[in-house]
């Protein structure tokens, strides 16, 4: 038997502990966005470097100023083997509506899904600790097939990556020579579809900001003072429903500059890939393409900037009715970001907006929710070759390099701090129901995930 | 010493026990709209109905499909005196935000005020429960003299006005022999001033809405689906933007159907009164009106119509930030209504509005919240003159009669349904923050508002 096909064989065999591993993190709670959970979080990574410990890393748990990192070290095997710096993230998103949830979300467990398939279930399962979990499944196998790891290997896990990474950029700079690498495994991605493996090469920006606006100095009966004082509502709703024209552009000042469009042949390879406006939007209970008129969804998500609302609250909002207008109201707005457009130029044109609609006699609050750069890599990286081939051994078809809308701002920062490219590789799919109720992670994305890893360790050694 | 001497003496020495009354009824907390209260509610007419027995009316709790109704006779005098519908309200308004109150909302006292007067403090002080003791403790006093009523009085108190009154309707239906009377005596509305009682010759109707746009069959990660899915906060703010255009005026098709222009020597009178924008406007820490341009505030607010959102909400509104489209969102929208506007015609043109502006793979849900007419009471009334110079004989300045911003949905129900016309009188002031943290009553309101009855119901007697 080769070195890989043991390593496979172990890794199969392990998979039902692979598993109770996997359950035994995803039932701590560590939701980095609400200060309430600040100890769970704090014991997702503790519990990380742990397993690490005990499969040969070095690892350790170091803080930050809000949840610490988890760092971990495996030299690999004598010589010169190549070095790669594996990320993940072991925080998770809130999970309000919890009444929508079929099973509590941190009570994770198998089932079957719609489709016959069995999945994963619970808060995290494929954002993004089922994710990263694959890696460290995969170290595993090594250790239990008696052998080194192909690769020199360094793990960063962080925990505020569902809060804007606040610590992030601080860490990287202070432990520069410590991190950097020959490239980064980035582990928070998708697959094309259940049988197709992806790997991402272009990912959007992100600029989060929150804005208050405050009109009287206290909540007002709307029968007395209705018709003659500022209401934030309406001054909110004007500021948001001018954020888009009638044809879905973003009329911030600026918002498009730099943004180019896509090369023909990339939208052809896309058109290729036989995603409809009614397949995409159809597995949401949608139909219409929303956004830019006249492009294709995935070139909407992929290769255009955005403005979306994300949250929006003011006045009464309780059972019932209350004939108030209210003090204040608050939005939560972000921009994906595309090309060269720059955050902080964004954030200042948004906010220069916002202040030309607020009333001399009202004001407005802003607070700054994380900013990072789109990133695309060039599409002849031999690295991206390699991988690519190693994916394709191991699923039923090859892999393809896709457009990816999300925003993993650490891959920006790996280029510009570490100097070093990223590859996304992820196993989640389009359905997986990251951020909402009932996320799931596919049990064959979490298996076969785990003896990619495998295939690519291994290939990425012997390419050197 | 004359009967109305020796009754206002009664009143005089008693107001000490009449406060610990007022403070045992504001220590209940009767909010409507919440169905966790609804125990309270009863409590709070419960604790009415032993009052009234106790000063010697025949008084009993009504059940209704919602909150009960309090219904009290007294007969007064022999002969044919005057028949009085006196009405209340004993419900209170929600109390959110609690942390900006600066004494809990259900543990009542006095307290001095910014200006040095006194002020009995807590939720329902002026809205309503204040204001129908008032009454209440009139009528003790005449008692406490050895006097019987000088009117026939009855008394309706109902549990509901802070929620839509829904059953106030049908009551008023199938007890509309019991309840009829030469008029009706609303204490529910302000004062003009501190030292000039007012009565309220007009009031502005009300519609209540609610709108639930939903898109997606989830929330969605605004990364995956950003510019290509509906965000039902923009198709929100889109609608609430597009109800009033850049004068202020309100968009709905045929808004304006059945709004007059205010004649000019009311438009003169209303003028007279030396409120500026900046005296009206400048208490709750705001400077421009708002609204319809061109017109005075005491305009806008008793003669204009509007269009308000209450509450708004939608996606992520926690700490931090959530990346997430939202599957729906949702506004309370109300207006407020003049002259002859309809009430069924508006709710049907902003139904039909937002239904224009919703995509075709989205919906929207509706939920109804009340609705009335406008009220205007004719100036040259023989009850106004009378209650006018009652009014004129206890306080500082004589009355005014004034428009009315806030809707009181029972006096068009006393109109169309008993037949009978109310006298508007009330002893709150502008700045009693009803609706809002920190609820107070003047305490000359209170006292002197008792005394006013008295005069009021002297005057009645010796009128007719």
């Amino acid at each position: 038997m080769s070195d890989i096909a043991s390593v496979i064989a172990q890794a199969d065999k392990g998979l039902d502990k692979s598993l109770e591993r996997l359950f035994d993190l995803l039932a701590i709670p560590s939701i980095s966005t609400d200060p309430a959970y600040k100890s769970d979080c704090r014991r997702a990574g503790q519990w990380l470097v742990d397993e690490l410990n005990g499969i040969g890393f070095t690892a350790e748990l170091r803080d930050t100023p809000g949840h610490p990192m988890v760092v971990a070290h495996s030299n690999g095997p004598a010589g010169n083997p190549p070095h790669v710096l594996f990320y993940g993230h072991y925080d998770v998103q809130p999970v309000d509506p919890l009444s929508e949830w079929k099973t509590p979300p941190f009570e994770p467990g198998i089932s079957g899904s719609a489709d016959g398939k069995r999945i994963i279930t619970g808060r995290g399962a494929a954002d993004d600790k089922g994710q990263l979990m694959t890696f460290v499944e995969a170290c595993r196998a090594f250790r239990a097939a008696g052998l080194e790891l192909p690769c020199r290997v360094t793990i960063l896990f962080e925990g505020e990556e569902e809060s804007g990474s606040p610590s992030l950029i601080p860490f990287l700079k202070a432990n520069a020579a410590e991190l950097k690498a020959d490239c980064a495994l980035v582990c928070d991605t998708n697959m094309w579809d259940g049988d197709t493996p992806a790997i991402s090469t272009g990912l959007r920006g992100l600029v989060g900001e929150e804005i208050t606006i405050i009109a009287a100095d206290r909540d007002l009966h709307s029968g007395y003072f209705g018709g003659a004082a500022a209401n934030p509502l309406h001054i909110l709703s004007t500021i948001l429903a001018g954020l888009h024209d009638e044809t879905g552009r973003v009329t911030l000042d600026g918002f498009y500059d730099g943004v180019e469009e896509t090369p023909a042949e990339v939208l052809e390879m896309w058109e290729g890939l036989g995603k409809t406006a009614e397949g995409f939007l159809g597995d949401i209970g949608l139909s219409i393409p929303s956004g830019e008129k006249g492009r294709s969804v995935l070139e909407l998500t992929w290769a255009r900037p955005t403005a979306e609302v994300n949250g929006i609250i003011g006045g009464y909002t309780g059972e019932g009715f209350k004939t108030v207008i209210a003090a204040r109201a608050s939005a939560k707005v972000s921009f994906r970001l595309v090309g060269k457009q720059d955050p902080d130029s964004i954030r200042a044109a948004f906010r220069a907006y916002v202040r030309s609609k607020v009333p001399n006699d009202c004001s407005v609050e802003f607070k700054e929710h994380g900013g990072s750069p789109a990133i695309q890599l060039p599409f002849d990286s031999p690295l991206l070759g390699t991988a690519r081939q190693a994916l394709s051994d191991e699923w039923p078809n090859s892999a393809v390099m896709i457009g990816m809308g999300g925003s993993i701002p650490v891959v920006g920062d790996f280029q510009s701090l570490l100097g070093m490219e990223s590859l996304l590789i992820g196993f989640g799919l389009a359905d997986d129901r990251i951020h909402s109720p009932n996320e799931k992670y596919s049990l064959t994305s979490f298996h076969k995930g785990i003896r990619s890893w495998i295939r690519i360790m291994t290939a990425l050694a012997q390419a050197k």
